[in-house]
């Protein structure tokens, strides 16, 4: 799978993931309304509104995009209906041949990982038959448990050809209360992202390894610096745009190669047509607006990487 | 809600906690048999057997214990309809009055750790009404991204009155990796832990505060020093039993009062019946080992508080 996100980014010339994050307060009224004229203000009024938004953004810009990452808590929050249509875009979204990338950030130990990575990226085994359940393509992983908690992951994405992001370096504000603490005169996001190459080296696709990691955009010098301690490795860059990463910056988290990273943007795609750059698109037109945003977003960034002769 | 914890702890003199982490080949055949019989050998009769399997155990065994704790990841593997069945689970449990800490292990940032908080503790909004979905009583969080990952939770906790655990040092053989490294010489599972005791300070129940802590059962030099460093923070205590923990051990988890630690065994319990100690029910009364087993780790971990006079 790793594989086919590098040809698809090098095809559509994009290093592009649309973070699928949906907010009730970015779904434009005319969708709203008619989901809840239909099932009322209930949790499954806000369910129908949700994948409505969904499908009328991922239909405007699938053609542009190698990638999508659903956010799984945007879901989560509406409990077991809410997860229908979490696994509802996901299945839409592998119709339309993106690449899902699911926003899960999970991580136990041992047969408590191994059930989060057959739930999410294997199959789960039910008496002689075996079944696919959520079936994203990569998921994202948090390393604080340690080897125990990834290795079940990795077994699974050897078996099924897929792939995670570990969190190495957040993009947050407090992101450095505890990954920038020194550990030996180094922080230990350092120390994370080293452990992230080496579970890389036997995880090998034809040029990168299909063990990623999540390097926030805004925090630049810190990704110059993990770019060079894990070159086999994809980096996912959330904190474009809305979070303040700006393409010049992102330069850095790329190899000379002009692979290596693809960014991430959620609100600054979705929500596109409440953004005064965009507002004469209007709220009916929010599909179209996000198109344009995605456009611009290309633009953006290979724009920067041209400059950097990357 | 850790006033509920504490007063029923005491009460049942207890400090136990009951993991349901149903695993498919933990099930007495006669139940999947039946849920097979019924639904086929599919999701939808896997779930069926988990759902009669916890039944069975809470019902035998809901008079002896506070809490327990459904581990979401043994239902997420199973897509939506196991989280159908983790909802109908935390929903029995709540009936009988026990308190139930969803192991989540979640960790995001902003306004996608607002989205679990609400999801799981809280109330998701819709449009002018608010709707409660999993409805948990305790989460435990993952502390990986710093406050900005655990403040939304908090957030929700003061309001709802429920609490959270937040992991300092997991059970696991190579919880080590990342969370020993040495800060300024000391490990950064002692920093997580002072952290943990500094959000504790404004969120204080009438002894306990409601930032609980998970210090697994398989480091108690380790679990003896965090004890110190969080004096009013409640720790779970993973590990005990199937992972090597051993009562004796425990003793320094708790705090001279007696209380202060709650010991989670989940295998122990709810696969009772497969030990050779508890063979002897048969797996026709699976649950009656379970309820056996409750009551031999109570008098276990009873009689290793007493001789140490707490």
């Amino acid at each position: 799978m790793i594989n086919k996100l590098v040809e698809k980014i090098k095809k559509l010339d994009a290093p592009i993931v649309m973070g699928l994050d949906p907010m009730m307060n970015y779904i434009p009224e005319q969708i709203v309304s008619k989901a809840f004229a239909e099932y009322g203000e209930t949790i499954e009024g806000a369910c129908e509104a949700v994948w409505q938004y969904n499908k009328g953004i991922i239909d405007a810009t699938y053609d542009l995009i190698p990638a999508v990452k659903p956010q799984i808590a945007m879901y989560e929050q509406f409990g077991v209906e809410g997860l229908k249509v979490f696994q509802k875009t996901v299945d839409y979204c592998k119709e339309k041949d993106l690449v899902v990338i699911g926003d899960i950030k999970r991580g136990d130990i041992g047969s408590t990982s191994t059930a989060y990575a057959v739930g999410h990226l294997g199959k789960v085994k039910v008496g002689s038959k075996s079944f696919k359940t959520f079936d994203e393509d990569f998921v994202t992983v948090n390393p604080y448990l340690g080897s125990d908690g990834v290795n079940p992951f990795l077994d699974v994405c050897r078996e099924e050809k897929k792939g995670i992001f570990v969190l190495v370096k957040t993009s947050n504000p407090s992101s450095g209360e505890f990954q920038d603490r020194l550990v030996d005169g180094r922080p230990l996001y350092e120390i994370v992202g080293e452990q992230v190459a080496k579970w890389g080296e036997s995880h090998m696709g034809d040029t990168y390894s299909y063990v990623g990691a999540v390097v926030g955009a805004t925090y630049p010098e810190m990704g110059k610096v993990l770019r060079k301690l894990m070159p086999k490795t994809y980096i996912l860059v959330p904190g474009y745009g809305a979070q303040g990463g700006k393409a010049a910056d992102l330069v850095h988290y790329f190899n000379e190669d002009g692979l290596g990273a693809i960014v991430n943007s959620s609100r600054g795609i979705i929500a596109a047509y409440k953004q005064e750059k965009y507002a004469s698109f209007g709220a009916v037109n929010y599909a179209d607006a996000s198109r344009q945003a995605v456009i611009d977003m290309r633009e953006d960034i290979m724009g920067a990487l041209r400059s950097a002769g990357k």
